[in-house]
């Protein structure tokens, strides 16, 4: 894979994860969304299905990483370094191309949203609990990047490293499967049941980021974007969701050397 | 595929996915239905189990397009128009068929549903948001059709793009997975979750049309049928789901050609 | 395959359909289950992965037709008729065994819940619509034998015939795909897929029996067994889940003789 | 496969299966987290997702028993009995690790749920139905063992030996499936949705331990824990998830060699 195919591939994959990701979140939570309360299962289906449509789309250009957890783990694994800046560049990329369309795909739901009375004032008094830097999560935040529901810093580290090591020891293992056949025609519908699950299961304290660019980018966009009463971007808990899955990336291919290696 | 088989299997193919596609919409609305609220979840796993279902039907007859944004991705990939106008032919005749069809199955419901004076009067008060061109939908033409909860021109125009865009690059990218083994076995399934992933994800706005046929056909039959009270087809709105699916489908290709080719 | 196999194959498996399948309603609906009040969309997936774990366990025995209007559209399509009726019984008398053992596996649920002054008394008081014979439906009746919300006859037979054509056609259709390289791998998991659809899309009338053996096997261990306060059997109903699904699998064998061969 | 290899392989598999599926319970049930009432569908959903991930992890090291019902039965089968105590002592050291690192994923989750005086107060006041030998279930419990909505011994045991007999025939069964070219590729994600089957289907009583390291591992570590009004371990019931398995797992191989041998 040429480095170009690489970068763009990634700026691609990236974009329609967070563009479907994002989607649905605002799909669930936002005024005048046919999905508006469709709950905590739906959201953490479409994850799954965002990836598994943004692997299969990218895969044939770059490989379908996605995440810059995944890079590292793959790069520890292997020893090989090439490119991994280009990787991380392009989902960094994709991700706030993804944050900017999913805001596009709901602009009129935004608006009616944060323009209503009754929806920031509730937003307002809600209280944050734990210290939190003098942070603020906004109503809409959620939609662009993740936050825990209680702010314990090594607790809300340990989730997103505890997910993120599942989800690239999944990742890494993929080619050992079934004597070298390997798994790759379904790589990507097993990594998006991987995801479901650990949504499902993990998601509960921190909204499992589990990948730095997933949340990074769209936090960025949501800080340049003119959306009216949007409140703060929370920068205060920003590298937790950078640091933990980065950890768990390489703590899963530190195990993978040492025990399946 | 000959010229008749291709007209055959989008004829069944598609009255497939809308007899199974307009079923989930009448069973979670409709008064005396025993899945009555099953909710968005239930509506898009249903939309894509029937865009399963469909696929591995009619794919031995025709290749299974069912949609004229991916016959037209295929055809501008390819350079090919063979056909072009047989299978866009058979997919509007299929939805026809096939919303014909639901509605037998639904029949006692319909008539239940429509005549119920509770349910009409609160239909009959709802206001439309935006402006509607004097088109008004009726309470039953959301099992035919889709609607958006905001109107926004280029918003419902621009979330009608990114679904099909997301659907036909999926598709156009299949062949490219896996070194030349393909897809193909898995083709229906995955397409299936693609589905579900936009219909949750972009689903909120516009209901993800993502499909010309799919909507029109539909749309001819609610204004056919002879429905007790059952109000206007809501015709100015309807070239948007026309209009939106064939540009996503166009711009697919394009960066199909531009990126993967 | 021989007979021998045929028989005891089709009795495990549609034992293992009904034991989950059964077991699924009287989960979601008697007191004193964890998953009480799960809804129609738990309901529908249970029963897909009821129908593909008895296709994976009973396939290598006997084919994993499980339901007569399977085994009638092979029948059909093939011309052969060899082992109709081993078939037939094997899946009735399966149908009977795993009926009774969901009733072991909800035995403590199934007393309470018919004990339960309240729940009695509501169902006692719930009228059945439309004309039924004198028949009358039980308060756990549904979780052995199907029923329609409204009684009309020709309704009730149609949407039972259009799943079931749905379901066989799907079936049939399967060796087609892929240039025989044939879909069996897959079969149970697209088939499991195939019967969520239907059941999310035509089930809300008439609770989608499409297969004889499902309906009548399970209705009949309801008329035996000493439950208190059961209630009828609804015997004024239990042709239609038995004529409509035959007529369906022998449309579908029309359909593939006429399009597909 | 070497006795290293498996004794790691199950620890690491385990583990992931008991911290995604006590993960998802405690996400569902527990006070501040974002899933809270997502409801059972969810809770299947994810434990099967977890069943998934855990056998494409631990596969290539120890074939993913990850159950000593399987384990048992897969000996019965071949008769072979090497690394038996290794496969049951990686198991339950593996679960034991999975539900002190669920506990981590959620630890502020716990002390916030366990210190609310209303959800220690309504949890007090919960009687526990039939007899119990004095044994009491904490407000907790459920996230680490399972427990009977009514306590029957005979139908506790009879469900669980109905839902591991399932599961284990479906595992003995999976390399008869298409002549011999396997289903070891697609087998984790078929296992799973058995698993999510038997889970809504036959949870409803006892909430499906249908595996005796599941249950007994995370019971251990409950009672270990320095969790704040935890309550009782419950180990009055203890067994019955032990011996249900066990004899599922025996009956299955006991059917397998009978009928498919």
């Amino acid at each position: 894979m040429s480095s170009s195919d690489i970068f763009i591939g990634e700026i691609i994959g990236t974009a329609v994860l967070i563009l479907l990701g994002g989607g649905v979140v605002a799909a669930v939570t936002l005024k005048n969304s046919k999905a508006r309360g469709a709950g905590f299962l739906a959201i953490t289906l479409a994850w799954g299905f965002a990836v598994m449509t943004a692997v299969y789309i990218s895969g044939p250009l770059s490989g379908a990483h996605l995440n810059p957890a995944v890079t590292l783990g793959i790069a520890i694994k292997d020893g090989v370094w090439d490119n991994f800046g280009v990787y991380l560049a392009g989902q960094l990329l994709g991700a706030m191309l993804g944050a900017t369309l999913a805001w596009v795909a709901y602009y009129g739901q935004f608006r009616s949203h944060l323009t209503d009375p009754e929806i920031i004032g509730d937003q307002a008094e809600k209280p944050i609990e734990g210290p939190h830097n003098g942070s603020k999560a906004g109503p809409v935040l959620g939609i662009f990047a993740t936050g825990p529901e209680i702010r314990v810093v090594w607790q809300n580290l340990a989730t997103e490293i505890l997910g993120t090591t599942v989800l690239v020891l999944a990742v890494l293992t993929q080619g050992l499967n079934d004597e070298g056949k390997g798994l790759s025609i379904l790589g990507g519908l097993i990594t998006a049941f991987v995801v479901v699950g650990i949504g499902l299961s993990l998601g509960g304290p921190t909204g499992y980021a589990i990948n730095p660019a997933r949340d990074l980018g769209p936090r960025i966009v949501h800080a340049l974007l003119p959306l009216p009463n949007k409140g703060g971007s929370d920068w205060g808990y920003a590298w937790i969701p950078i640091a933990g899955p980065l950890a768990g990336g390489a703590l899963a291919a530190g195990i993978y050397n040492l025990a399946f290696a």
